[in-house]
């Protein structure tokens, strides 16, 4: 019956990249205010999608953009296992526009790859997912499953609207597991689940000394800097090893095992290629762990920007008032960000001198999260790429966050499968953003076997 | 005859504000090309101010603003004592005009205060010694010395046309004493001499790491963080003691003599009253020196600036490709910029990791100065002021840097005398500056002392 899904898939890949040129064409910038009717309307198009696919869908305010939910089933409660399918309509802005080859929101398909913004990023990533339950709902196959797609508006601004909603409606989502195409394959013939992700704390951190700027002569030596307060505080926060020396920081941290270490091991770019890629001199970071063990699964205290003083053209000889940074860190299970960023307080203002005052303003914060990649349900995400791609697939744990996706398996009860199947190359965030065809095509292929496998790997 | 001096000047106050009015309705803003011609004109007035009162004045060209030279001495060479008085006509832009009580270059009298751009930096103050001189030529009264003035126009730019032109005709003003009259005194009933300086070095660092900002997720952990070394970096210079630990910094640096500290001690704003001036929390600084030992005796190393990464709003989760800091040491007696840097340089270097480059800049540097106050110079000076203002006169270091002082007693071989007859609250380089007409007045009594007593300190 498969067979069926896949052949109505490869007979329609014209129709699906014309849609999804549809769908790019909306500028739904999440960020800028004017484009909040965009952002709309490019709701209100993927519902009316959903809608003409005979799913049952609706547009959800929130207290920021909408959210788009839709559902296979037509009860109240699902009554087979559940998944939820999670992505993002809205995209993030397109500057430098006159660094596009072709109109950001033009979608354009060159060299084999479909180009616009939002392509990849997440508008064509979860496209693969309502074109796979499209097949099965055209064809009359039997969908095993029951899928709620919940599309948000703000994931580019933080889903603070949509997180609010989410709490609210927990209860009306909790499934089985939750699937999620938002992160990255590492080549066309490279699928991959992404098992973890890290967590994340964002704060900001500022040193106030003298009431004004003061002149550096006259006053030089009797009044401390807060750049260089700001300097010894910073300083003080690794030790020669790269290693936090943050009191409890790694106090939560869960030991990297055998397992963990020997999946790493398999998923590394080789080091000479990938510091030619960084263009670096040398690597950095904490002795003891290897790159990719530094990269996925030991939390970093990193300053994003750090400010102060007179930087303009030539010289101005003084002592600032003040000086501040931005600081993150990147979090691993079972690390919390309030516990992190109190740990980091404590710890600089235990250190920093009577001469300033420390202010601190909390940011944002998500939690790490991690699937035991020995679950039925991993196994059954491994299947469904492997049947896909007709590839090994790899297991691979992902640097970076995705803020939500902790809080959605807490709230919704389920485990996160996310496969992803944009390239290292596909320009996300950046001009020319791109989804390779070969990947839309064959996402669309590993979504379609996903119903057939997640509801055996959830009994 | 001394009296006919003083009583000229009682008699033409009236007189000197209006012609101080003219000179200070040019707006002589030697930073900004677009007043290029009106720094010329107001060289152009200086010249004939000087050939109207009988001097012999020329323009000369440097490659940048012109200087006025005026010699009250006919013959080729002085033949009696030969004092140079230095000053600078141009000066600092009015911005923020709106700050402005009166227009900058409309001087007003308000409250006895001589309100306008360049009333006590400089114009003003250098004016007095002319309006001394003029009183000893129009009452014919014998001016015991040869006098030259050298007044500049690019002390707002650092001087670097006018320090070439002096290297060139230094031997045609080789003197026996240097006046300057461009500091401050502390109260109008506190005359001083400031007889020492802190010289100066400035200069910029970069910390190079890769060669674009990084996604601080996916390589969060193994690439070092430009802005994280070079806070490392900063935060060796100082140690715990706020004494610099870079290797030969002190080498150089003469030891407060007991003299000294004692002349030091008698010179200090009460502790309390300047820790509410600059309205620190504490002092800071290094231990085992007082306030004032630490102001103006001690060398510093002074971050200025420092820069790196994203510091708009929000957060921006990157490593940053660079970062960088400008950076401006204090010098005593007898430190030199080049061999400061030079160590800097060196100490920083060694400590840099290979996983960063870094580079350095060299800004500016000039030597400390000061003049040793047993020589009968400075006790002329102090008994000049004495009779002036009918005050015990005051000794006082500047933590300042006055930068070319140090090279003109070099190259015209011969010490400088720093008579201020600025208030602390002039306004310098702000809006509303202004010079108070008691001591404009006094300023001139001083200096017709001056012509008295300096001749015979010469011999």
């Amino acid at each position: 019956m498969i067979e069926k899904v896949i052949a109505y898939l490869d007979a329609n890949q014209e129709k699906f990249v014309a849609e999804l040129q549809e769908y790019v064409s909306f500028p739904s910038i999440s960020t800028d205010p004017a484009y909040a009717q965009q952002v709309r309307a490019c709701a209100e198009w993927l519902v009316n999608h959903f809608r003409r696919l005979g799913l049952s869908s609706v547009l959800h305010e929130t207290h920021g953009h909408p959210v788009v939910l839709a559902r296979t089933f037509k009860s109240e409660k699902p009554k087979r296992p559940h998944i939820v399918v999670y992505g993002h309509y809205d995209v993030q802005p397109p500057d430098p526009l006159d660094k596009w080859v072709t109109p950001p929101f033009q979608a354009t398909i060159r060299d084999g790859h479909f180009y616009g913004r939002g392509t990849a990023d997440n508008k064509g990533q979860h496209f693969v997912h309502i074109k796979a339950v499209e097949a099965y709902l055209k064809t009359d196959t039997d969908l095993p499953c029951d899928i709620t797609f919940v599309i948000e508006g703000e994931e580019e601004t933080g889903s603070t609207g949509f997180a609010s909603w989410l709490k609210e409606n927990a209860a009306s989502l909790h499934c089985d597991a939750i699937v999620i195409s938002d992160t990255s394959m590492p080549a066309p013939d490279k699928p991959a689940l992404t098992y973890s992700i890290r967590g994340l704390v964002n704060f900001e951190i500022l040193v106030e000394g003298p009431s004004t700027d003061l002149h550096s002569g006259v006053y030089g030596g009797i009044v401390d800097n807060p750049i260089t307060v700001l300097c010894k505080l910073l300083a003080a926060v690794h030790d020669k090893s790269g290693r936090i020396r943050i009191p409890t920081f790694y106090n939560d941290v869960k030991p990297i095992t055998a397992k963990q270490k020997s999946i790493l091991s398999k998923g590394s770019i080789p080091a000479k290629q990938l510091k030619k890629i960084l263009g670096v001199r040398a690597f950095g970071g904490e002795k003891g762990f290897t790159l990719e063990e530094r990269r996925t699964s030991r939390p970093t205290f990193e300053i994003n920007g750090i400010w102060g003083g007179y930087i303009g053209q030539g010289s101005k000889t003084i002592i600032p008032s003040k000086a501040g940074a931005k600081i993150s860190c990147r979090l691993v299970p079972n690390q919390d960000p309030h516990r992190v960023y109190n740990a980091v307080k404590k710890f600089l203002t235990t250190l920093a001198p009577e001469t300033v005052a420390l202010r601190f303003q909390y940011g944002a914060g998500s939690k790490p999260y991690m699937l035991n990649p020995d679950t039925e349900l991993a196994k059954a995400a491994l299947t469904a790429l492997q049947r896909a791609f007709n590839k090994q697939p790899m297991l691979i744990k992902e640097g970076g966050s995705i803020p939500i996706v902790s809080e959605m398996t807490r709230l919704l009860k389920a485990d996160a499968i996310m496969i992803g199947f944009a390239l290292p190359d596909a320009q996300i965030h950046a001009p020319n953003e791109r989804l390779d065809l070969e990947c839309f095509r064959k996402g669309q292929y590993t979504s379609a076997f996903l119903w057939q496998l997640l509801p055996q790997a959830c009994k």
